[in-house]
């Protein structure tokens, strides 16, 4: 076989064999096939696509270049979730204690991810002395003790796709279908789980803008995920504004914790609720999707969802005070609001450009190398469809400076779109595809 | 700027500023921008092409990567040919003589090149002791003497093309129009001629398979000639059947010199006929397309243009007695007849299989290290339209061992399609781009 024959293949639109993609991908992984050939192969793929049979093959074979994690010795139902990614997801901070009240696993991997703030790990580094660095025996014990753990991303599982990956996002091959279903499938299958949840946004904060992009995408994981003998669903979920209020590493926490002890029913609660049920549903824990809700907006009433967290903040070595004291989390010095100069109701909301207010406060992460503010960030107060009154408040910056509070206030009133009639909005769950 | 917005950009379809090739190029020649981009960005052009706008300028940043020939101290018209390549093309060694011997100056630089035979130089080699390593004066000094000569190419033309040559070669990103277009132009504009004249082959033994894409690449090379200034003339010609009747390199130093001895009158002549004429119409020597033609032929019918070959030969180191005394030249101990089985008129021929005959009897080069073999190769005796008997010989295998030659004759064989119906040829010139 010839790398130079396969990219050829596939430029001219043909389907690539299983055995061709596992010799590339091994090949590739090893080094014996250049970074040149590669680029060139996914620019191809870019253009051309991939079946769902090689989508799937392309999985397995990057699946197959490192290790699994093995989970036989957590007992139960094992889950997992994943995010395509938004701006104030903190959704893994809700969900996760409550399925794990419900009875469930979740045996989590996570990152720190680049973007707009950090990842969840970075986050849940707002509980003082919070650790995600522990042997694997640990991080097992956890997850059967208290039904969920957290840890970092090890370096063996996937090496194909952190070379890959790598490569892609300096060769503007990021944005193809089968190369993003490849790159999250292989670390979900990876890890471990008998059901997989997948909430795949759309909208403007989104990486997948169009609907019919995200549905794409979502039928195409949960293929892979059928073949690979998974029960995978995937919720569509509205990214044209943020999710939930807070944007920002400490500030997600604080709502978290709110949704936690039930002062919170927006739109981060609804989407925990529905990825939730479709878990409980799958592993069997509950008949139908009306008791699934039942049976989750329960672990908040009766206070066993903020238990397990509790639990897991200390079990993780993080300060529980915390979550109970929330003045123990970090603060910012410079608090501000961005008081609206006009009126009228939010008709859209730039959910990409409140990242950028997050980021240009310091909360976000533009090298792998950059540290993260975890006080700041910002609490939007107007999402889509309330009404604004002249001098009212769009949302809170959270700053280390005046200056750059300043330029916050700024930024984020450019996020708001204004009219003078009244608005609705678009419905949040778009769609569950099985 | 940034080399993956550039990918980017042109993946979407965008038009490249001259800036942004100009900083490309530059970078990848100075080795700041890795292959692992140049090659992303070679697949993006091949789905989206270029403007004649960016290909010129792809073409002038790689000109400028370098040196140019400086040719002001050759005096009088100043022309040069370049062809896309077939099987059986010994233009030059005809030609050159034929337009010399009226007085143009052509001073060429070739190569040894992969195929199925060697290049111009590896034929040329067939007279002992013939040599293109030689100073720049040298090369120039000969040129104003004799009308022309023929030197190796040197390093230090168009090194950008030199690299990314490399790089489309095994990243399956040779065959797009710009990147083909700006390869050949920016060697043709360093070399430093007024008058350019194309030999753009089209046909099963040719890159353009297709006459459409052998027209639109000629079109765009005349376009980017005539934007750098210079006088550029496109020949679209048949490549269906080998051009001539031998194919391999000393064989087709023989057919060289019989048409340069008036003993030849098929295709070969008639390309350089039309080449010629097109050189003495653009360099104001011949007033009309007739006059140049009967310019032409009186070279052969003089002896002048056979003068010049021998001239040439003995400037460049090679024995001159070997011009007239056709025994001197390489040959090969096996010849063996390829005897036709069946009767008909030929329909069709493999012009590519052909190829590989010779390439099957060592004539060929895959590796640049590799050696190549003067003396074997193949003689036509049919080509498309003529009659064949049962019994009647193809062609003659020149080859090392009966072995060889034996498999020769059951290649050369499967290159002919034979139907009971009168065939006739296509026309062999297609069509003049200026």
């Amino acid at each position: 076989m010839r790398m130079n024959d396969l990219i050829e293949k596939k430029r001219d639109g043909g389907e690539l064999t299983g055995d061709e993609i596992r010799w590339m991908i091994e090949g590739y992984t090893r080094g014996d096939i250049p970074d040149y050939q590669m680029s060139a192969m996914c620019m191809a793929i870019y253009f051309r696509d991939m079946s769902d049979r090689e989508t799937y093959d392309l999985t397995m074979a990057m699946l197959d270049s490192g290790d699994r994690v093995d989970l036989s010795g957590v007992t139960g139902v094992k889950a997992d979730k994943h995010s395509t990614g938004g701006v104030g997801d903190k959704t893994s901070l809700l969900l996760c204690p409550m399925v794990a009240a419900c009875g469930v696993k979740m045996a989590k991997l996570s990152g720190r991810g680049l973007g707009h703030t950090g990842g969840t790990i970075d986050k849940l580094e707002s509980f003082e002395g919070f650790s995600t660095a522990m042997s694997m025996e640990t991080f097992l014990r956890s997850v059967n003790e208290n039904g969920f753990a957290i840890a970092g991303q090890t370096g063996q599982l996937v090496p194909a796709d952190k070379k890959l990956y790598a490569l892609r996002d300096v060769t503007a091959t990021v944005a193809s279908r089968p190369l993003i279903v490849s790159s999250i499938m292989s670390k979900k299958l990876a890890a471990g789980a008998d059901v997989i949840v997948l909430d795949v946004k759309t909208g403007s904060g989104a990486f997948m803008e169009t609907e019919e992009a995200a549905f794409g995408l979502a039928r195409s994981m949960t293929d892979v995920g059928a073949r690979a003998g998974k029960k995978v669903i995937a919720v569509v979920t509205d990214m044209d504004e943020p999710l939930g209020n807070a944007v920002g590493n400490a500030l997600e926490v604080k709502e978290a914790l709110a949704a936690l002890k039930g002062r919170y029913a927006g739109d981060l609660m609804e989407l925990c609720l529905t990825l939730g049920s479709q878990i409980l549903l799958a592993g069997g824990i509950a008949p139908d999707e009306e008791s699934a809700r039942a049976m989750l907006r329960a672990t908040i009433d009766d206070g066993s969802a903020l238990e397990r967290f509790r639990r897991f903040v200390a079990a993780q070595g993080g300060d529980p005070a915390a979550v109970d004291d929330e003045s123990l989390l970090p603060k910012a010095p410079v608090v501000m609001e961005a008081v609206s100069r006009r009126a009228g109701y939010v008709k859209r909301m730039d959910a990409h450009g409140v990242g950028v207010v997050s980021m240009h406060l310091g909360g976000g992460r533009v090298w792998k190398e950059d540290s993260v503010d975890l006080a700041v960030g910002v609490v939007l107060h107007k999402k889509v469809g309330d009404h604004v009154e002249v001098g009212e408040s769009l949302g809170t910056i959270h700053a280390q400076t005046e200056e750059t509070a300043g330029e916050a206030v700024m930024l984020l009133r450019g996020c708001y779109e204004l009219t003078p009639e009244k608005t609705e909005r678009a419905p949040f769950i778009k769609g569950i595809v099985r």
